[in-house]
């Protein structure tokens, strides 16, 4: 039940870790935008599994087709399906996992729900479902690209575990130079050696993922409650294994006076400069101007090779080790997931905003 | 625009600062529960300004009326109005900030998309908005007293500023003993003499509010777009002046392996038990049945006593100081409103999993 | 339960007939319009009752307060909330109907539904709701006008009982001119005399209402799900007593053959022209730009002063009789009524085909 | 745009007439409902084009897939793909529309909103969406069956063209006799005739289809703004071709008077009987628990052998003439759409109703 984000440019998925395919009907965007499935597919194969020793190895072509609202290279205005079909099916692997319960996996809870689940590899529950947001991200960037030249959206990784990155050394040029896309590249190399320790003992660690988009026009924001900053927050607390989402500061604004925090103004060439940017480029929920930066952490994966207690559908105890082709991290395939989560919704809001206020001019400064 | 949150439990706020008065319609009730304004207006005393010397000396009486949708004491299925006056509403106070956007506040943005904004106050981005939603919330909680006999719904303090509580201290009968909410006594004691130097140099500091949902079924959330914990995050996030938002372990989570991370299950006597909660409760976006816990960040109020740089609306340098009554430590009063939120959250996903599943039996164990 | 309706114009009504006040929030209004209780008040006097002998009896000032979401006399884009009080509550008239259903009335559905109803007037399924939908169309027309320059919305009655209109005669002019809002002069005259009669003897009579609006842009409509028509239909469905809806030729179109029903297109000076409108100026489900013809038909009041069977709570037999003040032709009333919910459906869809299309150009023609 | 309908059931239509494929994408399905391909392409033949000799020629196996939400034979409460592929896409046949639009059809309107349309078969505005619909209304179809023992839901034609059927003949064992769905078999035997000598001269002609949902719960409806009725009437306008919609008297209840009109209440042995059912099962917008009875009127297809005045996208008069494989009486293939479009709405209002009122004792009498 309610497979469906965005209020305008709304994004349905559809589809399990098993079954023959999984997708997404991607609906609201606007007509006369070229697309074509090899610009989804660069940002698809950014989340494929098996690109490093640091993803899982499950093997998936995760090629994606384009089978509606598209014509003569065009969209038309109608929805957009997306379909990418599951080829690496092999649920041999999970056969441990129908009669007992993963700790930290969805497995109980589905359960609980619904009194039936489909357990290879998670079902619906299963990070592959991301898959079908990465692609329908891919569809928010083209339209984005017509709408905003020049507007970027930026993920990369801040944190691995107990290694945080120097912002220092903050370099968006580096962020495809490393397996982590983390741009600082220091970093990366600690970082490799420490996932390669926790890949080769069945261990897994969180992480720390920061989107940042650049040229978002100001005044995109819904309030009060499609607030810019909120439905980036639901955005990205919906991706598997979030566990707490940032806007700006922070958490760490619990810890800031009012004197530290608040960003004062001058004006700059082009409107408003800040001079600096605890709030995340959103004040009351709507854009500033300045780039907004949401940042989420994403927990370990659980399945590792430790044997860990847990129960069975009869309720009797039982231990469980979950073998199968697993990420160390998964904080590192969120990356893309995170910067598609944050196209769409500020897409959405563009189209929001211009539905309520229009194209033409809202309040001016000077 | 988007001013309505929830599913079927749908809350729909309106209402400025100083306008003559602001309100909620609440919809998708359901009926034959008893309810009755002073069982609202318990909880809005506790949000109520000038409560005690750490908050705003605005004085507001905050009486709430239900307008529709309760016949005979109970309600009726069909949607209740709750409408609060605003009576102190001294808006000379505002002459300053009808031309400078006062830093780290929505002034900026909300002219940015609208082109007119109203001033007094702060109009809607006046976290006197969330009078609303407490209100709305009381609601809520009285409908889940009369579905899920037993659930609690607790918010405190759990930092403000540098100052952290110590969890082994934590007793949630301390919490209504002190003007913080807070469940650590001590806490309280630091906290008293650190916020009045705060206060008398007319500074401001953040807070980290936590709230617990003790008692709540197993199988609440939709996934995957109406997660539990996306449902929680968009509802917190949506606070005035929230810029974080943690699950369980929160973002601490990125620093954990997946060993420590993942809870192990056992069975007990009325279910299953789990060894240690970094869940907060939600897997796969769905409650387990245990403790349900949300934490949020509330930035320092922008509204301080030092001269501050910005703009006017001709683009002119300005500085400008925020007089006026504002609260130290914002974050004190917004504890019954993450309660609030909370409570609206669980009772929606409430209605909507009997929606989809039923009343009836869902996945037993044991 | 769903009290909204609309998508980015939304909406929310609330408030029974013998409550104190019921009223509208009304969202994703566009900033900078100008607005006044006034112009709302035009509007909501044409509905009002007992403006003629045709009308009910009760008395009701039905005066509307602007609470929130205008600010020195422009809307700022946060939620309007218009409230009207409820000035004559004589709830003793109903006495009677608290234990016995009364036929055609909605007393035993909302019974059977909720398991308590409020039998004052109907509470909420009282045409008293419909003074809340006639302030938001207010609002819808003055943005209309600010928008699309020139736009009208026009609604008349075409049948009363077994009478229609000639529509050879038709002339807008004459619809302020009788009590009826019929555009046949010779037509209102026939009603007088008829529905006098039906009055006298405690009798009432059913009636179709036409809407027109003229000078809509082409391009409003959302296929497949949120075509206009669909909309126009849901709107003017979920006015009380109505019973069927038509776009153009409307349910004769079933009698029509390719050739005749079809309209044929040409080249006019300002775009294209349409040799007939059977159509209704929608074709897919999207605006021509030729006038939008939406009609419905009202079923006559079930109040009537001949006794009805019916049953009590309790299952006995029982005989009513619906005494109080009723109106003969509860369609007179529906006339203000079917204008408001297309003003507010035409302006959703133009803030909703900006969100997709924006204000710039789409298709052209020459 | 607005590509779903249903609040809790809700189902996303995608693909046009000439695409690969189209499908639904059907979410909040309860879970553990027996499901299977079989059971939807039951409905799906009955609505396939090529039946008989009095539909289009055009060849589609229609042959639905399930992609997603069964496990092992059971919905699992995920979203559930249902794909079917377009098989017979021989396009050339409509070289000639591409610059020209044919009157009656949506081509000039997709043109204005859009500025791009998918000229091959209409695109999304074909009626080859429908089939999207029916698929998804065999999944309505068997969740109703699972919740609502015994309920039924028959479409039928009562009119084509100037042809009626005589109500005092219908025999809903007829239906399923003749290749027009009546259940009046004299009916049938004249329409034959009528219809071949249309089909022949390549003229088309308009069709009523109604809808009767018999066992429905009583306290189905969501007033005010998602009715029982309404909700119908947006379902059945929203099908291609539809212009009118009526709920049990229809249009036709302007012409009565409130003796007539309203349906007098007795007491049955198993709950409230009426003496009629001019309501259509309808008051109120919430169902009594007689027959829901909704009706639709179907205008002629505009594809026809006669030449017919148009312009060109260049704004130049043209004449078109609409070869290529089309139906002589669309309402025909109308009939299992409908049918389709009740099972959704019905299911849908039964699941929101659970949500507010749960599956407990609701109203009781006697």
């Amino acid at each position: 039940m309610m497979n469906s984000f965005g209020h305008i440019f709304r994004v349905t998925t559809w589809g399990e870790s098993h079954g023959p395919a999984l997708g997404a009907t991607v609906d609201g965007v606007p007509p006369g935008v070229a697309l074509a499935p090899e610009m989804l597919q660069h940002w698809l194969d950014r989340r494929k599994p098996g690109q490093s020793k640091y993803t899982t190895q499950r093997r998936e072509a995760d090629e994606v087709r384009i089978l509606s609202g598209v014509y003569e290279g065009q969209t038309t205005g109608t929805p957009i399906q997306l379909m990418i079909e599951n080829t690496d099916q092999r649920s041999k692997d999970y056969g441990d996992i129908v009669e007992k319960f993963r700790p930290g996996h969805a497995d109980i809870s589905y359960w609980l729900k619904y009194g039936i689940r489909d357990p290879r590899g998670g079902g619906r529950s299963s990070a592959r479902e991301t898959a079908a947001r990465v692609a329908a991200g891919g569809v928010a960037r083209e339209v984005l690209k017509a709408l905003v030249p020049g507007i970027e959206i930026r993920g990369y990784m801040t944190r691995m575990g107990v290694h945080e990155i120097d912002r220092a050394r903050i370099d968006w040029d580096e962020i495809e130079r490393n397996p982590f896309w983390t741009p600082d590249a220091k970093a990366a190399e600690t970082w490799a050696t420490y996932l390669d320790g926790l890949r080769k003992s069945g261990s897994s660690v969180g992480a720390v993922v920061e989107v940042v988009v650049r040229g978002a026009p100001a005044g995109l924001g819904a309030p009060i409650y499609a607030k810019l900053d909120t439905d980036l927050a639901a955005a990205m607390m919906s991706i598997n294994a979030v566990k707490g989402v940032e806007i700006g500061e922070g958490m760490n604004a619990a810890m800031l006076t009012g004197e530290v925090n608040a960003d004062e103004i001058a004006m700059g060439p082009d409107g408003p400069e800040f001079s600096s940017n605890h709030a995340g480029g959103i004040l009351g929920g709507i854009s500033t101007g300045q780039d907004v930066v949401v940042r989420f952490a994403v927990k370990p994966t659980s399945s590792i090779l430790t044997p860990r207690k847990t129960i069975t559908k009869a309720g009797e105890p039982a231990e469980i080790v979950t073998k199968g082709r697993h990420d160390p991290c998964v904080g590192i395939r969120a990356v893309p997931v995170g910067e598609a989560m944050a196209a769409c919704v500020i897409l959405d809001h563009l189209l929001l905003h211009r539905a309520q206020v229009g194209d033409g001019p809202c309040g001016r400064i000077g």
